[in-house]
Order: C-alpha cells, then structure tokens, then sequence
C-alpha cells in the first residue's frame, strides 16, 4: 500500500504531477489516480473501450474534450441521451451557451426568453435555429430511407456536421458508434414525430441497434466501460457488455450514491458481483462533478500516453 | 406563515397525523407536506396527473403500491423504464425477491447466482423465468402486427398479466397508458432484438408514441406531475407536458441534487423558468429516498380524499 | 432473508404498520426497519443509550420529540452541540420560529432581520430576548461558584427551565447528562465571555466533562447509540464509547455519505472495524432527512415497547 | 457572461490553465474559477482571512499543502478540530498513514489493529506513539502554567514541533492563530483528562479563546474565510466575524447540500442573509470532494499571486 504523503505546491505545477500527488493524498484524490490507472490498463490490453455520458455533459465544455478523445482514438463505442447531441448540432451550427448561475430569479429568465441547465444558460433562440436545422436534415435522410436506427441516423447527421469540436462529426469520421436507446427523448423526438406525420412510413428501429451495440464486441474481446453519471446511458452499456460476457475494466464518475438501488448510483463494487471483475484494482468510483473529475483523469491518460507514444 | 410546533408522540399515532406534524416540523419534513397539498390540488382541479418512476422502485415493494394507485384513478399517464416493468412481470408470475443488505460480499452473490439492485436480492432463475413467458408472449404479439409502438406493447402485455398488484395489468385495464421512451434498455430489448432476428419486418416504433404521449392532454387541460427519481422517466414527461404548455403542478421526490446540472437533479425551482408555475405553492421538490417519502405523502393523500369521498 | 413484499394503502393506516411493511419495500424503508429492531434490543438488553443530535434538529419541530424521549426514559446521555440548546431555552421562554422556504430572497429576510436555517425562520429579536435571559441567568450560576463543567451548567440551566417540552429541562428533571464539548461555539459563547470579562476567575472546564461522560457508563455495561447527523456530537460519543470498550448497538440517521473520509458520513460499518459489532443485526445507517426518518423509527420502537409494557 | 467554450487537452497541460478553462466549462468547474477569483480578492484587498477544516484532511495529504499555504502567508486564523492536530503531530513525529480502501473487510481490519478513516488507514501504533509524546508534552506544559486558552496550547505544541510540513509547526512559527473550540473531542481531550486527574488545578479555559479569535480582526477590517468542509470549525469562523460585522468574503468547498439545514450544508447564498455581501461575486459555494476541489483552487491562486508578485 502506498502511504499517505503531503501534497505540496510549486510554481506552474502541470496536471498530471497533481493528479501523481493525488494517488498519495487520499480520499476521492486517490480514487481520481486509480480511474487513470485502470484507464491505461484497458489501453494496453486493447480492450474495447465502452463510452457513457449524459446531456447535461454535452451542454458544459466538456463536449470539445469528447469530441478529441474520439479523434485521438480513445473510446470506441459510445452510449448517451439525445439532448446532448442535440446541443451538439446546435453547438457545431453556431450557438453559443452562457455560464450563468445555479440560483438565480427563474422567472425572471423566462421573460428573458432563457432556459437553465444548471448553471448554464441557452437562449430558446438557440432552440428554433436547431428546429430549422434538423428538419431539413431529416427530410432529407428520409429521402433516402424510410427504417433507420438511431445510430445510423446520428451517423448520417454527424458527416453532415463539419466542426471539428463536435461529438457526432469526430465519431462519424473515426467510425465510432453512438448509441442512443431513448432517441425520442428531447426534442429530436419531436421533429421526427413531425416527419412521420408527413410520412407515415418514416420508422426509428431502435430494436436493430440492439443488434448492432452487442456486434461492436465479442464474447472474447476485453470490454472496459468509462461512465460519466447515470441513467440510461449508464445502464444500457452495461447490460449490452454483460450479455457479451461481462466487463473486465470498470471506471464510474458521478456524483450519484448507492443507498437508493438506483443503477445511476450503483457503484463498481456491485461490478464484482458479475462475476468477471475479481480485483478492485480494475474497477473504481468517483465521487464527484464530472467538469472536474474528468478532465483531471483524462488529462492525465493523455499525457501518459502521449509519453509511451501510444497515442 | 406557520409556526415551528414541537412534534410529539401519543400511542398509534397514524401516517396522516404524523404528516400534518410535519408541515410544522421543518426542513423535509415540511416539503412532504407540501408535496400532499399540491397533488391534493391537482386532483381536485381535474388536473392530468403524469408519473414518472425509475425501475428501482418497482423491484422494491412500492411496485404493488403503484398498481393500486392506478386502480383508484390517481394518475393517468406513467412514463418508466423498462427494467421496472420486467420485475413487474416477475412479479407476477410468481418470482419472489428477497430483503438483503448495501455491502455484501458480492463475489459471493455471483458464486450463488444473485443479482443485487441496493439491499434488494434477485436471483439468475428468476431472469430466465422471465425469458420464458416474454419470448412466448412477444411471438403471439407478432403474429397480431408486426409494428408496435412501446405503449401499445405494454398494454397488451398488461392485459395478459393477471395479477391485481401488477402496474401492467392494472395500467392495462384502468386505460392509463405506460410509455417507455427506452423500450429496449433491458433483458426485455434482448428479446425484442430475437423476435427480430426471425422477423425482420418486426419493428418497435417509438416515434409514433411521441404523437401518443402528446395526445394524452391538451394545451388547454391542468396538467401535474409527480415524478420519483430522475432519468429518462422523468424528462420525457416534463418535455411532454411542455410541448402542450407547461405544467401547473410538479411534485418531485429523489435523491438527486442540482449542483451537476443534471435533469435527474433538476429541482422544481426550474420549473418556474418554464412560465406557467408562478407560485410556490405549486411546485415542491422532497430530497429522501423514496421508498419511505413517496408511501408518506401518498398516504396522507389517500386519507384525504377519502374523507372528503373524493376516492 | 424476507420477501420483497408489495406496500398497500388502507384507510388510516397507522406509522407502526406503515414501517412494518417497509422492512418488506427495500432500500432505505428496509434500513428503518433495521433502526426499530435495534433500538428495542438495546431496550431489552438494559444498554446505556447515548443520543446525538445536531443544532438544526432543536431548531425544528423535532425538539418536543427529544424532551418526550427524555421523559419516557428512551435516552441515558445525550451529546450535542450549543446552537440547539439556545433554541431550545429561546422556545422555552416563548419565542416562535417559522416555516419558511429553502430558497428565498436572502437579502430581503436580512432586511427584514430574519436568519434562515434551512427553510426554517429565526427573528433577530428572539436572539435578542435570549440574550436578557441567558446573562441574568450566568451570572447568578457565576454567584454559586465560578468553575463549571458544561454538563453541570446545562443541568441548572434546564432545572430553571420551567418547560415539558424542553431538551434542558426534561434532561436536568430526569437526570440525563447533556455534554456539550463545543460549548463556546454559539451566542452562548459569547455571553459566556461576557461574564468572564467581568469575572475573570469565570472558567468553564470542558477537560473535567471528559471525565464525567467516562463515568456515565463503564467497560461491561452494554452501549447503545443512537446518533442523529454527525459532526462533533456524533464523533464525540464514539470516543466516549470506544474509551469503554466500544459500542454493542449503533444506529445512525444521516444525510452524509462515507466518500469523504468525515466522521459525519462515517457508517456503521465502520463500526465493525472497533471489534465489538460483529453482527450486521446490531449496527445500521440511515440515509435521509431526520425530520421524517426519526419519527418513523421512534413511533415505531414508542408504539412496540408501549403494547409490550416496556415504556 | 461568459460563453460556454470547449475544453480541449494539449500535452502537459498546467493545473492553472486547467482551471481556466474551466471557468467556461460549467456546472462545478465554473464554481472553482470562482473561488479563485474571490480568494484573489481577499488577498488583494487585505482581508483578514479565516481558514477552517475538518479532521479527515489533515489525515489526508493536504495537510503539508495546508501548512506551506501558512508558510505562504496565504491566511490569518484557522479554525479545526482536534482529530487533525492530533495526526499533524503524529506525522511529524514520523507515523505513516496508508491509502488503502472504502470497502475493505472491516472485521479484518480490527484484527490488524488497523483504524480506517474514509481510504485511509492508520495503525494502533500510531496512536500509542502519540500518547507517549503528547502526555510528556502536557506535562511540562503544565508545569509553565495550569490554565491554558486552546489556541495557546496549540501554539507552544507547535513550536516544539519541528517539521516544515506540520500546521502546527507553521502557524506557531508564522504567528497564525489555531482555534479548536471542541478540544477535547478526541483522544487529546483523554490525555488532558489524565494531567487533570494527577493535577487538579489544571483547566483549558475555551471561554478566554472566545475574546481572543473576536480580537483577531476588527469591525471595520475587511473579512474573508475559506472554509473546508463543515461542522463545529466552518460554523465557529463564521460566528466570530459576523459578531465583528460579518464576512466581506466567503469560498466554501464542501460535499455537503443545504436540504436539511445543517451548518455543515449551508450554502455561501444564506451569507446574503448576514447583510454585507451582497454581490454574488463575493461568495462561492464549490460542491466536491476537497482533496481535488482545494487543490484545484489553491493552485491557480498560488500561481496567479506569484505572476503578480504577491506572494
């Protein structure tokens, strides 16, 4: 075990000798330095890396990050909700979000024409453009098609959405798959409404991704799973890697608990109890807000990598 | 404003005294109160009632608590998750699971063949059980019409499901839709994703319950929600109510915080940032697990309209 | 292990059904359960019961609660902090404090002279009037000698308050100790130093109430705790405990987490670590708010001991 | 406002940049650009800065980051418990702690003679170690004089405590007060018991540190306090300036919420309530662990003041 050691500061300290420091601080430090770790475990052992996140992740900053770890080849399946993908588009056709703040006159941002996503503000504005946006683009794949799945189709969008920023362009040019099984939940769902009110035939086959999400790995590949928060997201990657086996590399931030018995709070611990995770030195929760969390893990990936070259 | 009123004991004190104590009690407790008279307003003004539960809830024991509250009439729209709906067939076709504990050994779990969801214990039999009776019933199903839409699919399913504690078969009979935006989020994908693999023409089509769960009420009706936990559940019913003019009334029981930015935490503070909740006394947010918050609200509910032969 | 057993309504159903069934429900209603089981076996066994609780508890209506605990003879030593003993002398001398909200305009309550904690309201006036009270009262008890314990001071601070619903008062009547290690932390601090400035001999010896809590109980009596929140009265009656050879019962009612490494969050499972508890049975945590999770524990263990002629 | 910006990695990226881009991240990440921004403040505007923490981190390896910020001059007074003087001296004095795990084997644990604290464990060693050195200290402490104000004790351990990386050692030797209103809460309060049992006349006089953290810093002194985490140390620094006209400026890092009106969770938003501050540039409220959250903060303030010549 290592010992405890005291955390000290130095003038233009970089990422990674924090997060080296934090590995012997202790607490959810600690934790933060066993989540890269296991991250360079799944690297090494060429497993398929397993990528969850939720919308709210895609409203914040970290969607540029997402999108560059697609690029530099990072992840290589991802799950998520489609009000993320949505802000993507809107994000990659101009939109600019606000850093606002958590507690603020709500009805006051009414009148304003605001909505609130924790502390960050987006102007419904922002909401008509993407309407405008989107059904274009969706009469058009329409056109070509009347059957999709929700991967295919947020494939087919992301070619179309040429910004190097954005989550959708950089995993429909790296040929990552992105999984969304609860495509109609945002306001996607209500422009594809739209379209299959004009044409009737027009169908969202979320059934066929099922196939397609348990084809991006086999029974032998290792399987690792990067989990940002919960919910659907979370769950689906989960139950698409058990049916394959099971997961051999589990890293889980949140800032969600276990005393409720909900999946977004279940822990890597219950992990174990499928059967294939015997060594908690490959399977680890961390507390805490992702806008944090994340990049001082990932950074520190990144820059190990990029020194053993293997970026 | 009330005043703080020093709770006190008496033998057999029952659930709706104890509730009006703690209107005067303070913190949370006070909310719980709240959260009663504000669905105690929905019902008595005529107001369409949404709820929204995680599929925990169901594997707990509120499951039979959700059937009978469907069988008095007091909601009218749910929208779930379709783990919660699995375990609600489970159920009903006679599984029993079991009251264990939060850290067990969960190596030993898998040993013995257990699955944990938090301190509650489901064993591998009862998931291949489940295999057997929903593949049978999926392959009649098909044999009807090959494209379904999740709502239609449960309600067929729930008409099957003969059991008086089944959220199924009482949504089923009671004419109270189910909607399920992530239909395929569960064992319950697998199989659909086997009955397609005999038949390719079989479809799922989620896009058309968008058009259902909009149709459920009108611009022009009061519209409430009671929502248990966050997730999918929870923002499809918001989005739904919003798309027709916003809700008057939310009453949101979870363990979710604000401070991520997440809709799962999402309070009904925000709800005022939508235009229609302009006063407090519509809107209430009780942080607690709700397998002891929701039975005290909703109890002191029932007491209520029954005494007032509003039942 | 119990069934998972499905929660139902009946008209007036009374708390002690009410929980009963909840050790049926799962989750956190299961832990509540565990929480009554154990405090009727620290009843049985004859174990001295240590109680903690934090300042906002007194704050809210709860306080009434702990003076009623106190009288029926539920709790032998109590540990807390100074803040809710100065509400409680406030209410006892006739101050009301309010049921406000958890977000207001905080500005305005300053204008209006009112302090918030949580959503209760607290007037500057009510400190003011405690302050007529409290320093005729110390200086009279500086008349009698000029070194105290805190435990003697609250003693003949409580036998003067002449109040049923009174913590002090039911404790100095009933003779249970209140130890108070951070007595200068609150208004009551400063009034303390304000009779110091004027007595300079005035001393308050928190050192020889370390000694007095050693004596309350000895290394083979039988040790129960029951400990509301954490923070200094919590941890304090561990060590106390520990001293004598550790805790045989522990429940703990919290809104705190264990991810921190905080003595607030600290569970019950740690417990295990101390060597006593060997049995899962005998020690639990509570997660949630204690305005409701206390009282459905405490009617409970009232109502069960009260029909089995215990009270 | 700030927009929302992508956040993307380059190789060796530094902690302050980091926590700039952060500040166009969102959710928590923008709160912890705030609180460098406001602690920026207090330092450039010579405010008497309050320091408060808890227990558990100074276990952890913040405590050597905790004394260079002493060394540095970054704050005035400090507020805390005992438990972490305790483990500052047992450090110094050459004990290991090790990181070891959340949900090890408790009972093994016990077996080792092993205490944990959150992913810290620390031997029974430590602690009798400690005993030896701290009774003879005592002792001879005693032998100067019998009544002693805490934070005078604290300040004669200090300069015995010959360790640059010891808080003690750094604020006796840089004239920083240590308040500890609860000093007996921990194994230091037995010790004192002991000298009180051979030497009667021996009393730590709490009241007498009352008058002196008032005369700390003066009504018309600008005021601001960095607070970390909750309980007694956060509540008291707050009441000793708001008797001195409250806080100009307030950072809070805590995992605690504000749901339930604890001390602990109260938020910089019910500052407001006190009167002076009055603009939300003035307080933060960051939510998440503190060994990555302070870190985070400190750095970017560290590397800021030195660009400046400030440090």
């Amino acid at each position: 075990m290592k010992k405890v050691k005291d955390l000290r500061w130095h003038k233009g300290i970089d990422v990674s000798s924090l997060v080296r420091s934090l590995s012997e601080t202790g607490f959810q430090g600690a934790e933060i330095h066993k989540a890269c770790e296991i991250i360079m475990k799944m690297k090494k052992n060429g497993a398929t890396i397993f990528f969850t996140f939720t919308s709210n992740m895609a409203t914040s900053g970290l969607r540029g990050f997402f999108a560059q770890l697609i690029e530099l080849g990072l992840v290589d399946v991802i799950v998520t909700t489609i009000g993320g993908m949505e802000e993507d588009i809107m994000k990659a056709y101009g939109e600019n979000f606000l850093i606002g703040k958590f507690v603020p006159d709500d009805l006051e941002l009414y009148e304003k024409g605001i909505n609130r996503v924790g502390n960050i503000f987006i102007r419904n504005e922002s909401y008509l453009n993407f309407e405008d946006t989107i059904s274009k683009l969706l009469e058009k794949l329409y056109n070509k098609k009347s059957r999709w799945s929700p991967s295919e189709l947020l494939s087919e969008i992301g070619k179309k959405t040429n910004d190097d920023s954005s989550i959708l362009y950089q995993a429909a040019t790296n040929k990552v798959p992105i999984f969304c099984p609860g495509i109609t939940d945002g306001a996607f769902g209500f422009h594809l409404y739209m379209i299959q009110q004009k044409h009737p035939d027009f169908v969202i086959d979320v059934v066929s991704d099922f196939s397609n999400i348990l084809f991006t790995t086999s029974h032998d590949e290792k399987k690792g799973l990067i989990s940002l928060g919960g919910g659907i997201s979370k769950h689906h990657a989960i139950l698409a890697t058990l049916i394959n086996g099971g997961l051999d590399y589990a890293v889980y931030l949140t800032t969600s608990r276990s005393t409720s018995g909900s999946m977004s709070g279940a822990t890597t611990n219950e992990a174990k109890s499928w059967g294939k995770i015997k060594d908690d030195s490959d399977a680890v929760t961390v507390i805490g807000d992702v806008t944090f969390t994340f990049p001082l893990v990932m950074i520190k990936v990144l820059d190990s990598l990029s020194k053993e070259n293997l970026l």
